[in-house]
């Protein structure tokens, strides 16, 4: 069978001035990926009628699939539509389910609907509507010589969600020659290249239409392995061998058998055993307590969180002792031991992530550089501690701690 | 003169898998607008010779500047440097200085040299090298046709340090750009249609160097406007007039001159007013807390927070009465109400931010469907409250929540 293959078109002035960076893409990319299409280009253009009519006839030529995202949007910097009706032809037609949405939406906030509004149920003729149940623009699809064209919002939910609902069940219909099958192992605690030195052996010996690819994101790097086969039941097996054989040689790094958030992973898990965490954090500011509670259904095991930024709130809500402050700083293993022990009797949990660290770009000391940070987990009976040197950035340094003090707990629970 | 066109090809199938988020064209695409140089059009390609041959072609084709990174490593999938020579014609040469600076690290981390590495000294003779004083492979300046192309390893520190040690001043000093400036006003509490209505007459009588864009954002509306002119101090005198007018038209919905996000926007207001800020949070489960503590520096203004999810928690860290809870929920304007007073005295702060809500998707009732949130904001002397529908998924109703709270803190402070 032909290899398919597909571009992305990202439509925005935005894009080129360097005001958004494009995370679309990516995300595109993956679930294309997972399917088994292959994404040759990735074009960023304008709000600019002749580089997005250059952009399609170009694209058009590379792949059989164009995703278009962004313009769509009611103001007049928005042009994508009216450039897709000139391109695809036609005219235009009122779309009544998105209108009706539309109303509803505008209606239930006892606004008025503008023309502007009424007009982005318009829609070209020449393609098919793919209602949007995230945002008023609907998505569209096109067919000409051959190729599927696809435009979307450049709304990162809105267009996750049409991908969804709608782009990728349809993409999967059309192409299904063959089976795809993927299963994804999350792994914590060792460098890509070192796991890859691990895998070297493995990977060798995988069949050509096994693939596995490693996938680094914030304290996880996610190995997933794509299987295209004749027959869905058999390559499914094969695949779920293979899975279970890569898993063994990973064991000791190995966090979970499905691409979840690991907020998610350690939800299951409490819920499972039918126990319970709160955090203290320091260092985090609230972002684990975010990681948990952005899970649904997180109630049935989280309770609370106290966030002590400052010490008089380590001292006074969770009863960090001073001299413990004084002699070995906000940023120890003794403040976090107690910042847990603390948290455990304020919030009344069976288990608690307790950190405290430098996230930077200041406040580093010769001793407790920027990036150092102290994490404690565990229950009344069991405490562990861990100490983490983090090389990044402020905003990756407390995404990669909140990962880490989270696959701290899970370890020290399942 | 001419408006100077700039494109970007990124290079690697990591960024065609959707391993890697391409943050590097943001970067260069500000650094080249700054310069008053457009950037046209952003491409990415896998490691695949053709795939590259027909980029440069196309992308010379419709800009004055090809900035190219990517595929420049040691290893076999990196093909960049032979297509490049292949394209511009010539041989290889021995680059010394380069040499030498890999003989020295190498050296110096006591590691052996490999060809492989050894090679990483040779670039096309039809080349400019820019030394790289952040890792091996150099930069590559080519001229072809009138047209400059510039090669840079992918690796994001190794390619800002070889712009701005060479590629910036250069390009600077080639071309008498264009004064380019940008100044974006942050609303929020109106759909961007209604602002549109708004901005109709405004925008109208913008002349043609004068460009407004919308970019909506996750609760706000970001309206950026952006002058093209030849001279930067009367462009840019213009534009704050334009700028001035553009926001009084919008007064009631203005929140802030420049583009940062919420929390620094709050951030900045309570170290000017020299004010201290703590949040209670249900429903957002510690997102509020989150966004404030992102910003560096929130230490002087931040103290904590309270995450109380369950209502056990309301009761004992934040002093809810139970009757109130029983009476009118805790998703209710007299809960909100008392999680602030509470908060107030446990976190000892000049200001709070109170939220409860139901963010789904599951626990809405008929009365209070799922989206519902109250929020209270203010100090010991002021209460505000407010009540919020919102109709998006969990995620976004948490995101909304959170920017729509500190907004209307902001709007009671200053």
């Amino acid at each position: 069978m032909e290899k398919i293959t597909a571009s992305i078109i990202t439509i925005g002035d935005e894009l080129l001035i360097g005001q958004t960076i494009d995370t679309n893409s990516a995300w595109m990319a993956q679930q294309l990926n997972a399917m088994g299409i292959w994404v040759k280009r990735r074009v960023a253009v304008g709000d600019n009628r002749p580089a997005i009519l250059a952009a399609l006839d170009a694209e058009s030529a590379e792949a059989d699939i164009i995703l278009i995202t962004g313009g769509l949007g009611p103001t007049a910097d928005d042009i994508t539509k009216p450039t897709l009706r000139e391109y695809f032809g036609g005219g235009m037609v009122q779309h009544e389910a998105t209108l009706q949405r539309l109303m509803q939406l505008f209606e239930s906030r006892g606004l008025p609907v503008l023309q502007r509004n009424i007009d982005q149920a318009l829609v070209p003729d020449a393609c098919t509507v793919l209602l949007n149940n995230w945002g008023l623009a609907p998505g569209m699809w096109f067919e000409k010589d051959g190729k599927i064209y696809v435009s979307m919002p450049g709304v990162p939910h809105e267009m996750k969600g049409i991908m969804q609902d709608h782009v990728l069940p349809r993409l999967q219909e059309r192409f299904q020659a063959k089976a795809v099958i993927h299963q994804t192992l999350l792994t914590s605690g060792m460098g890509e290249s070192f796991v890859a030195e691990k895998l070297l052996a493995f990977e060798a010996q995988l069949p050509p239409y096994i693939k596995l690819a490693y996938l680094p994101s914030y304290g996880l790097l996610k190995l997933r392995l794509t299987a295209l086969g004749e027959d869905k039941v058999s390559t499914a097996a094969e695949l779920t061998l293979r899975f279970q054989e890569m898993k063994a040689l990973l064991s000791d790094i190995a966090v979970y058998d499905e691409d979840i958030p690991m907020g998610e992973v350690l939800g299951r898990l409490l819920s499972a055993k039918n126990k319970t965490v709160g955090t203290a954090e320091s260092c985090t500011g609230g972002f684990i307590a975010h990681n948990i509670t952005a899970i649904a259904g997180s109630s049935a095991y989280y309770k609370g969180s106290v966030v002590t930024y400052a010490n008089e709130m380590k001292m006074k809500l969770l009863g960090v002792q001073e001299q413990t402050l004084r002699e070995h700083g906000a940023v120890s293993e003794a403040t976090v031991r107690e910042m847990a022990a603390g948290a455990l009797q304020l919030l009344e949990t069976d288990y608690v992530i307790a950190v405290s660290g430098i996230m930077g770009p200041e406040g580093g000391t010769p001793d407790k550089p920027v990036g150092t940070v102290w994490i404690a987990v565990g229950s009344a009976g069991q405490l562990v501690t861990v100490k983490y040197r983090l090389p990044y950035d402020r905003e990756r340094n407390i995404q990669m701690t909140a990962v880490y003090a989270m696959n701290e707990l899970r370890k020290l629970i399942c």
